[in-house]
């Protein structure tokens, strides 16, 4: 049976911000199976802000992606054909398998668990989650919080991008940690789901036009530990408000991806006159240990329903670059996927 | 005996550069002793950058200075009259007792340990020692690299003011541990010092105009642990050296303590991309199990003459002003003190 794959392409790497015209759509006939092959049919795709990483020439935690290649992204999918004796067809596939409907992996790479994981997915728990609040975005909150935040119990943690798929995952631990917490986050629609669903004790719409009282009102003891996933202002905003011994994981710099020259650090001193820790890192640094007990947490969690997430998700491949463009600028709301099957 | 004691207040809070009026002297008359005081002459006060922040209104990691008060300062003296029986004359007293030929303490502080210390100095060390490799910049080197730069052997160390009281004790201390140890210093005489008495394995003069070229060619596996001292154009370039997971210690920034708008960190995304860990820090918020640990190595290394230091030493409470600002424009090679008995 000849199958019809839809690939994403890297056309163009952006200057400034990203255009559907950075990318280019191909349909490739997939080849038949050799020895050893699995063919998993793509359910979803992830769209993450590190993607934007891959596109530049210069280097990036995120290794680049060629151009004419397949976009990288996290997907999962369902066994459609097997020639390897550890995975049966409609087994769930989770892998960094790219912007494509549908992919052909070694089955050794599996067992060995590089890149490529067999989910049985537990009661209730859908298969979208695990790019998501049981995924990569999931850990890297559950990592950036406890391992570089480590946060105590009645401090004041705040959290960027609070209603996405990794800050609201923060805010979820540390209230559960017993911190005070406070998401920032664009729009009340976002804010009020942060504070009503997500529990948040404040949080603070930075497009309302008074960042610095409304971040002031919301932080009266200031701040303990800074989330970060966007810089730029609301980072020079934030750091007014820290504590002595701050600490700032910093995930993510997502305001200053699209710009041709990124506005740095102003308030920068404060971190020697307050004593304060920053450490980029990257989930797929952790190691084996951190990721399990980090998905033992977030599964818990999810099954006795005291994790909640939210999911922005379009449908068909062919929405994929309006959809990713559309993150980066903080229109979704909740983690973002693309529906492929 | 009356004693007369010529003091330096602060007499303006500067804006942008520190002047010598900035500064104000009075001439006071001891009182007499009290039950449980101790009175001591200063024989070096120690001239420290962090002294710069004491002078501004805004909260700073050093307690500011209020106006028409003496300026905070280390001082290492001997005991001239004591009404306190833990403490003889000719006792030698390490304390922070300002920019000032004399002070009295209560014994009890000292007793305590708090801000005072009596000092029995080992075979060959001089007192001046006490505020330089053996005190305060000593350890303050000792914790920025062991406690948060973490060198493993093998690894690049970069340390900018590296003849400095901090740097130059940074970079024999990464040399022992097995480290490529790299300075930045000012001008070819605080070089070749550097190089030929320190034993650095190279260093790098960001006066002589081609810091990025000279920095790379002396970095040629990129940069593991920058000890940043300075901060500006210096971080800005170091920190394209960078390699994955390095670290910053953040123990100063002083090219930037005397510009009405501090030049921030603009290259700060790396941070992210390379998984960075920039810490501030502040040798008084270690615990004294550090502080021992700290000065027991340094003494050991200190006796058996595998540490080297350098003093530049001005004569008279008068010079203190001059040779403050002389320090932080870098004028100063090696520890800066001022004689004072």
């Amino acid at each position: 049976m000849e199958r019809r794959n839809i690939q994403v392409l890297l056309a163009n790497r952006p200057q400034g911000w990203v255009q559907e015209s950075d990318f280019r759509f191909i349909e490739t006939t997939l080849p038949p199976l050799r020895d050893g092959e699995v063919l998993v049919k793509h359910l979803y795709l992830s769209l993450d802000p590190y993607m934007r990483g891959t596109m530049n020439e210069a280097k990036s935690y995120a290794r680049k992606v060629e151009l004419g290649q397949v976009m990288r992204g996290g997907t999962i999918g369902v066994v459609e054909a097997t020639r390897h004796p550890d995975f049966q067809e409609n087994d769930l596939v989770l892998g960094y398998f790219g912007w494509q409907q549908y992919s052909i992996f070694n089955g050794q790479d599996a067992v060995l668990g590089r890149n490529v994981r067999k989910i049985s997915p537990k009661d209730g728990i859908a298969p979208s989650v695990y790019l998501g609040a049981l995924g990569m975005p999931g850990v890297a909150a559950w990592i950036g919080l406890l391992s570089i935040g480590q946060p105590k119990a009645g401090e004041t943690v705040v959290v960027s991008a609070a209603s996405g798929a990794v800050g609201s995952v923060v805010g979820q631990l540390a209230k559960i940690r017993g911190c005070r917490v406070v998401g920032v986050a664009g729009g009340k629609t976002k804010c009020d789901y942060v504070i009503n669903e997500l529990g948040f004790d404040s949080c603070v719409d930075y497009k309302a036009g008074h960042l610095v009282e409304d971040l002031a009102r919301a932080t009266p003891e200031g701040v303990d530990i800074y989330f970060e996933n966007v810089g730029g202002e609301i980072l020079e905003t934030v750091s007014q408000r820290l504590n002595p011994f701050a600490r700032i994981p910093l995930c993510g710099l997502i305001s200053q991806y699209n710009e041709t020259f990124p506005q740095g650090f102003h308030n920068f001193g404060v971190l020697l006159t307050l004593r304060v820790k920053i450490q980029g890192f990257n989930v797929q640094d952790a190691n084996t240990n951190q990721w399990e007990e980090a998905l033992n947490e977030l599964e818990q969690l999810l099954l006795t329903r005291k994790l909640k997430y939210r999911e922005s998700i379009v449908d068909g491949i062919e929405q994929a670059p309006k959809a990713f463009i559309g993150m980066l600028k903080g229109k979704n709301f909740g983690k973002q996927l693309v529906k492929l099957a």
